[in-house]
């Protein structure tokens, strides 16, 4: 976008136009609107002759004004979820820090704002409507998820972290949960483990399902799937039911010699299980968890670690050329920008620590 | 703010003007201005009625116009921290939430931004010369920070959570540090505690200096703190050291009975050693953390709980004589109105679970 003088026509416009800090900072017009539009263009030291051009003037170029006459706000909103009490997983704060980093990156701004639960959509219309945003990131989208067609309807450009299932029509990201486990499943055999159990969530949240999926298809590649059908049990993201169902898989007569857990908290229950039967975990019972929390390093526990930041990047890439702003923004990551695809597949990598580091003694 | 009809002088605006939804929803143009910019003042039905007038003529009330007529972007910059891999605390996530909350209530909107560590105060500059954020709230300030000083230093409002110490001429609401771990102490003295231990961090942290001073002075006044002086013991943040200085403590010729931690990664290392000589946290050894996080809860650790919503809604309310877009808002929490103060303390409480809720068995 080409800065045009700022002096012209806007009743709020400073008096200063961006001729005069070109001139005093000796660069051109365009450079003096790459440093306010796209400063990563622009050389730190030219940048900083700039900058202070524009402080000794006094030059104010009004983003409202901008915003006007190119009909773009710059500004993507992000609906922040409620900090759940029960669980450990602090995945959306990840999320959040990598996402206001992606949009920062292609010149855009990150809004976020609360809803209430019981008319959630209400806020994306006014957001959309007012000019307020260009598009919005929807976040936590699962099965059957009603919020995609909600927003698809107020046409509002966007783009999910997660997907419906049925309802794949629009942009998504979404980690391949199914992989993350294969990965930790793959280990725990290399390891010598044979039995290996998994503790999961009920049926039919999806990416729950997809998670166990991951364990069941590797454990069959090896011939194990038979002897470990009976070590599939699930519950709710507690640390509670983590525990209990450990303790319900350790008091079998062939326990298993390794347990899967589809979270970190339910991970750190099966922990607290192993400690309160006197087993040592990683030396007598190896323990992987999903989503790499802080908590998974604060108790070395081995854990399939979601790639938050690669998924931002993608999302704010797929969303560029719907931004009214335009996009002529290089990527970061060449290897991110390909076509543009309506859903991606990012896989998730295990991290291995001390919970499943050793070699089954057996 | 009274709107203004939008079908006159703007080059984007819609040919739809707001004296025609009023005349579709059958009420005062004032009406469909509170729908747009103060949607809590409307009755649910009204505002519905309006919404749906809205909605089938196609009005578009461009904020970017609103923006430059008002000289108020309506927006309120929040700057995010990266995440810390060796820490439990997920404090941010919680008053992130209280934030966009607060910000709502007064028909503002919350932009959140990344930052470059080594050149921070620069984004503050551009978010504020362009004039996409009206003000600025700064968190986590702690003695000496050079952050307030410099965005005063940039003509922006804002607002602090947390203080500098000797610089305190500017806007500011904190938590009462040393009252939580008086209120801790309190507790553990009415439950028959004589030899409460302390695991703080090293000194010059201020918060954490506080926090200590709140145990030390609580001990004073019920005359124990003779016998306790040796059991205050002090390490970096993180759940090995909560452990490895517990663990001290425990071994001491006279152990204490009781342990306060400066934070709850500190604590949970603490209920570990404990665990590790076969203590039961709750009968043999009662502790108690602060912040209480998630982990604080799923652990049944008692622990200081900030008032973060508080304190969300506090730092509004102080900036809003501040911002342009002006403060006719009444107080959701009267209380909490009371004529404008630089700083502004606020207690916390103690969240007391079965880790410390026992009395002393001697």
């Amino acid at each position: 976008m080409v800065e045009r003088d700022s002096g012209r026509g806007d009743s709020v416009a400073s008096m200063v136009s961006i001729a005069d800090v070109a001139a005093i900072a000796g660069v051109s017009r365009q450079t003096v609107s790459n440093v306010l539009n796209a400063p990563h263009r622009v050389r730190p030291d030219t940048r900083q002759r700039v900058e202070a051009a524009i402080e000794s003037l006094g030059y104010q170029p009004n983003r409202a004004a901008q915003a006007l006459r190119a009909q773009a706000a710059r500004v993507i909103g992000y609906r922040i979820e409620p900090v759940r009490v029960d669980s450990l997983t602090t995945v959306q704060d990840r999320f959040l820090h990598a996402l206001a980093e992606a949009v920062q990156a292609i010149d855009h701004h990150l809004l976020v704002f609360a809803v209430d639960p019981d008319d959630e959509i209400s806020i994306y219309a006014r957001l959309h409507r007012t000019g307020t945003v260009d598009a919005f990131v929807l976040d936590g989208i699962g099965e059957g998820d009603p919020r995609p067609g909600q927003v698809l309807r107020l046409g509002a450009p966007f783009a999910a972290f997660g997907r419906t299932g049925h309802d794949s029509d629009h942009l998504w990201v979404d980690i391949d949960d199914a992989a993350g486990t294969a990965a930790a499943a793959r280990h725990l055999v290399a390891r010598g483990h044979r039995r290996i159990g998994f503790i999961g969530w009920p049926e039919g949240s999806g990416v729950g399902d997809r998670r166990a999926a991951g364990w069941r298809t590797t454990l069959d590649k090896h011939g194990l799937l038979a002897e470990c059908a009976d070590l599939d049990l699930r519950g709710e993201d507690a640390v509670a039911n983590g525990a209990r169902l450990a303790a319900v898989l350790l008091d079998r007569p062939q326990p298993p010699t390794a347990v899967m857990a589809v979270s970190d908290t339910l991970a750190v229950g099966v922990m607290q299980a192993a400690r309160d039967r006197g087993l040592v975990v990683g030396r007598d019972l190896a323990v992987v968890g999903f989503d790499d929390t802080p908590t998974a390093g604060v108790f070395d526990l081995s854990s399939v670690r979601q790639p938050l930041e690669a998924v931002a990047r993608c999302i704010v890439r797929a969303l560029l050329p719907r931004l009214p702003a335009g996009g002529s923004h290089a990527p970061a990551h060449p290897e991110e920008a390909t076509s543009e695809p309506v859903g991606r597949l990012l896989a998730p990598t295990l991290v291995v620590r001390a919970s499943s580091a050793a070699a089954t003694p057996c």
